[in-house]
């Protein structure tokens, strides 16, 4: 036989097979429908279809590994296929349900690649409201340890889709959201990054997950990824040609891109998707392609409300430092008794329990106190390995009478330590750190990492610090310790499996309220993307929005009415929240703040009402083990009537509503402070239609009646 | 006045000023004059000159630095100058001798920067045994943090000496030394640069430091760097035009080259020098310009004798794996009760209690063993992160049972932490390990960091590195642990700060004898090289050099004869001292066998008897709070007839010597094994001219006779 002759037989038998290699999945429901295949050259792909609608059209999948003669793309041939089913319902230790159902069709293909005998599992879960998929490296003799080099999967859009989007970055995720067509990303990309303390970017039409999009024709399609556990964090890059999104993954200081070892696998890849925009919102997919809970007594795992010294200094009304009077902090060397204060050091016992009473007389949980802790000086913008100690406070932080004070008010401490990025440090002091925080009644920590990391070179999302924040989870899980980091990596549904992790920032939170303001409907955008992955410290209750007004040299203006500000403990789902506000700003709209002082921070039920992403959300919870509700709206840029029934109420109860509405002549920017308060008795057939204004909103709470 | 003439007024004022800037400073004894000045430009500069003979020429100082419009390189005038002198005598932990005077003259020069007001000082201290300096970075307004990009110290030969060299590397020492002159450097660097497990050079005319060079005028000159805390380690790249070389500090993963925060300072840069070599040998320096001890309590720090399950691993004769069955460890998922033992796996109770009863037999001290813990199956060259935890054993190792058996025949057990490079994982575990160790009765342990550093862009010896072995070794003190590690950082002197660092490999040790060969030379470079910054833990006593006798897949031979390996004892100062042969070799070769029962490991007194880089090293030591001594001689590759008196005895005392020596058929490669014992009654007013063979040598124990 002629060498050509045999290439094209050749070709015509693998073509055969990839028809007899294609496997469909379809979701429970029957909505949403999965092909797998392997292409001519055998590289394997998938597409995805909801209701006949292309949702991913035929997209590769694959690994390109470093230093190997042969990647993991092409050249494979289906050596088994596994499906199942499953459906398991599972109660969270805290969360906007308090039963979530794990209902999925599963395909497990294992891919053999001719040449190198290798073998990769691609294992697909389709459920009602969307596709996770993941790579498995199973053990085997070819491949044991590899160097990824970049992962190759592809998520092909079937057209040029509006999308609400983040510039790609190493480093940082508090970008405010841009609106565009794919096509316009390029285009859109330089004025979306916005400058931060550590920022790295990666390509023009690089983007970050999750990323919320909406198809011309109705659909509305989350990417993400799920159990991000030793693996770098994935971006996604565009072909804005064909309109492909491909994964791209966070590198280490050498450009790899992930480190393997066999057994094991990729975080899940998720595609959501929706004709209906409150679907996605509604979605516990994320959380349920994590692990079950793997911390035996949860029982120490509580919601938590929260006030804190923070904003006066986050405004620049007062500091995290002690003195303005040294150049820099070599802690153990620097006697923080001889040196003279700089007189606006908010962190001071006195002023400290000033927020103790607060806290105590309007029923919040804990106080949170930045800045108590020696090093604040020249903390930020150094590359300083040693910042922090975790353990020794400034002078006039009486951490032992703090804690009897508290203690005594029932009222806990929240913890702050501030890394600085400093990974290794921070490593080295953890255990004293917790240890610390036990035994002066802390049960709860605020981590950051502002700054770039040390070592150089690493940055805030690859598999090295990745395992770095998971780190510090799990050992804070081993003292009791409930973990909100700020700055780590985006949040994955981990929370599933380590719910002591109950928040993270990871996103542009309300502090930027204070830099410069965010967008009237940022808050309207995140509950799409950042919120899919779990709970976000993001620190409402922000009542007096012109700072300048307390902190002269800031001329920020927060671009939120006061009812948006309240809705938020509704439609940003937390169990950890805050009234980030000052306590003499409360003081002044005590009416208004009793929605604050109500609303609960736990859930039975939640029903989306309403939804569109940049436009608005509407949303009612069920208040763990009680009969009342909240309810939350957040409006975007334009005035809109938000018209809502009750049908989610007791059909046999009746109720006692507040409502906390934008007046007619609020508006976020010109008059943010004008609301109005209304009580009216509703019951399951009762109607609202509720204007809210530009950056508005309201917040309802439903009390029974007995 | 026109420019021209401005330019000439200027450069004359600068040039007188120049001339008033130059500061000379004396050694105490006036044999050594350093000149500091400035030239024209504001470089500050300094020479050196040995008896009127210069050693360093004209050499500039500076630092260049990063990101900064200003390098602290130029521009500098002399703000003020101060001068001490300094004669202290004290008394180290252990040591070659029981006091050590610290005399020197001191200059430090105040030098301000004129553009950016910046203050910088130099400090030289000159003893009688060479010059040390430093860069002090005092605190400042206008120099608080920086990075270096180079350290731009230079030291300008005299001439193209004859220098004894290793090639420049980030990641390794252990390399053969090459003999050669400078201008044959860059010729020769390729062949000098053979394979390892983690290496980087830089430069063709890179070379490591301690480097020892000998002029054509008969002066022995050594660079090193003392005190290296908190710095990046120095190499020396040679300008071979003008046999000028500069410092090379190593990079960090972005490429630079350290982060200062004033005030802070430099390690010292060493020059010493003499016309005699074994004054190179004896001289203190280095450890005069390290901190006092820093220990309070230094009872607990003892030097060590011992004995190993090591040299049948190392050289192939039994295995550091317990299985061969697994394809790789997951720790704490892999079941080694589960797995089949490989037959091989020599850290087994049974075997390590022979080992215990060889020690007790034999007077040794301690017994170390390798392989005892989990994850030797795929330990190097993975980049494995998780590699070990330090406190889990295969199942065939008895931690408490070996740890009575052991307490019973009054033997110390010496625990091995191989690191793998994976830096994180370590100090993540430190803690528990350090008191897995106290809690089962090690004292001392033998840390190890093959392979590449994680995370990876980091390497063996930048700022960030440096900074583990010290965090180590301090942390280790904490526990009253004695540190031996191996692959780390080459000592500059820190066991006189933190004496619990009893050892450092750095080099090439006698491992190298199993994994092809080292020069027979090798050991009579050593002592002027790698031990001028601290002890090795070279392992020495190997008898059988015929490896292929034992393990038979192994054909490389040990370089050397018995008495040669017996002089190790003394030449090779160390505090811990191994022997590293099998107990079944010393079994045939008891006689020899007892030279390394008998020698001892600290010392009141040494004299060093005859020294010339490359081909021989004679040293007496007195043995500490005894009347006994010991001498060495190690041979080159000639043979040689050694010539002493024993002048060093006391006059008053009689002395029975044995000698164990060459036989006069003896030779490294074709008759390492034979030897020749003879005693015979010395005085301080004996002779002794005893021929060594090439890679001989001798051992001579001189017992006082009562």
């Amino acid at each position: 036989m002629k060498m050509k002759s045999l290439i094209l037989t050749l070709a015509i038998l693998v073509s055969v097979f990839s028809l007899v290699g294609a496997q469909e999945l379809k979701s429970p429901n029957g909505a949403l429908t999965m092909l797998f295949s392997i292409k001519n050259d055998g590289t394997p792909t998938y597409q995805l279809s909801y209701k006949n609608k292309a949702v991913i059209k035929s997209s590769n999948l694959g690994l390109e590994l470093k230093d190997d003669k042969k990647s993991l793309v092409d050249d494979f041939t289906i050596s088994n296929t596994e499906t199942a089913t499953f459906d398991e319902t599972w109660q969270p230790v805290w969360g906007e349900v308090k039963a979530i159902r794990n209902h999925y069709n599963e395909l497990a293909v294992t891919l053999t690649q001719n040449e190198t005998d290798r073998v990769l599992i691609i294992r697909f879960r389709l459920f009602n409201d969307g596709l996770g998929f993941r790579y498995e490296f199973p053990s085997q003799k070819n491949l044991i340890y590899f160097v990824i080099k970049e992962e190759k999967t592809q998520f092909a859009m079937a057209g040029n889709h509006t999308a609400f989007w983040i510039p790609g970055d190493y480093d940082t995720q508090e970008y405010d959201y841009t609106e565009s067509k794919l096509s316009e990303i390029r285009g859109l990309s330089e004025k979306a990054y916005t400058e931060n303390v550590s920022q790295k970017s990666f390509s023009s039409t690089g983007v970050q997950t999750s990323l919320m999009m909406k198809t011309n024709d109705g659909l509305y399609i989350n990417l993400h990824e799920a159990a991000l556990i030793n693996y770098s964090c994935m971006h996604l890059n565009l072909d804005d040609e064909h309109m492909i999104f491909e994964s791209w993954l966070t590198p280490d200081a050498n450009g790899d891109k992930g480190y393997i070892q066999a057994p094991s696998h990729s975080p899940w890849r998720t595609i959501m998707v929706s004709d209906d925009a409150k679907d996605i919102l509604a979605s516990k997919m994320t959380l349920n392609l994590n692990d079950p809970c793997k911390i035996n007594d949860t029982s120490w795992i509580k919601p938590v409300k929260y006030i804190g010294v923070w904003w006066e200094m986050i405004t620049g009304k007062s500091s995290w430092a002690y003195t303005n009077d040294i150049p820099s902090v070599q802690l153990g060397v620097t006697d923080f008794t001889k040196v003279k204060p700089n007189g606006t050091h908010a962190a001071n016992t006195t002023h400290v329990k000033k927020y103790i009473d607060f806290a105590e007389k309007h029923g919040f949980d804990a106080v949170l106190v930045e800045g108590w802790n020696e090093g604040w000086e020249d903390w930020f913008g150094y590359s300083k390995d040693y910042v922090f100690d975790f353990v020794t406070p400034y002078p006039d932080f009486d951490v032992k009478g703090i804690h009897a004070y508290a203690k005594s008010k029932g009222i806990k401490m929240i913890m702050h330590h501030e890394t600085s990025g400093s990974i290794r440090n921070y490593e080295r002091h953890i255990d004293k750190a917790y240890q610390f925080m036990k035994d002066n009644g802390y049960d709860a920590v605020k981590s950051g990492y502002v700054g770039n990391i040390l070592p150089r070179g690493e940055n805030h999302y690859n598999q090295w610090i990745v395992n770095h924040y998971q780190y510090a989870i799990e050992k804070a899980a081993d003292y009791k310790i409930m973990v909100n980091a700020h700055e780590a990596i985006r949040p994955t549904g981990i929370c599933r499996t380590y719910p002591n992790l109950i928040g993270n920032e990871s996103a542009r939170g309300t502090e930027y309220q204070a830099f410069g303001g965010s967008k009237p409907n940022h808050v309207t955008v995140l509950p799409f993307t950042r919120l899919i992955g779990g709970p976000m410290d993001y620190t409402p209750g922000i009542f007096e929005m012109d700072i300048s007004k307390f902190s002269p040299n800031n001329d920020s203006h927060v671009n939120s009415t006061i009812a948006n500000q309240l809705a938020l403990y509704v439609t940003m789902y937390s169990p950890l929240q805050m009234a980030a506000d000052l306590p003499e700003h409360y003081e002044q709209f005590m009416d208004a703040f009793q929605f604050i002082k109500d609303v609960a921070i736990d859930w039975d039920e939640s029903v989306y009402l309403e939804a569109e992403p940049g436009d608005y959300i509407t949303v009612a919870r069920k208040e763990k083990g009680s009969n009342n509700w909240f309810i939350g709206n957040v409006n975007g840029n334009e005035t809109r009537a938000s018209n809502i029934t009750f049908g989610f109420l007791d059909k046999d109860k009746k109720y006692m509503a507040t409502i906390y509405a934008d007046a007619k002549e609020a508006h976020y920017k010109t008059n943010p402070q004008a609301y109005t308060i209304t009580t009216k008795k509703v019951t399951s057939k009762s109607k609202l239609s509720q204007v809210s204004v530009a950056g508005g909103g309201y917040a309802i709470s439903i009390i029974e009646v007995k």
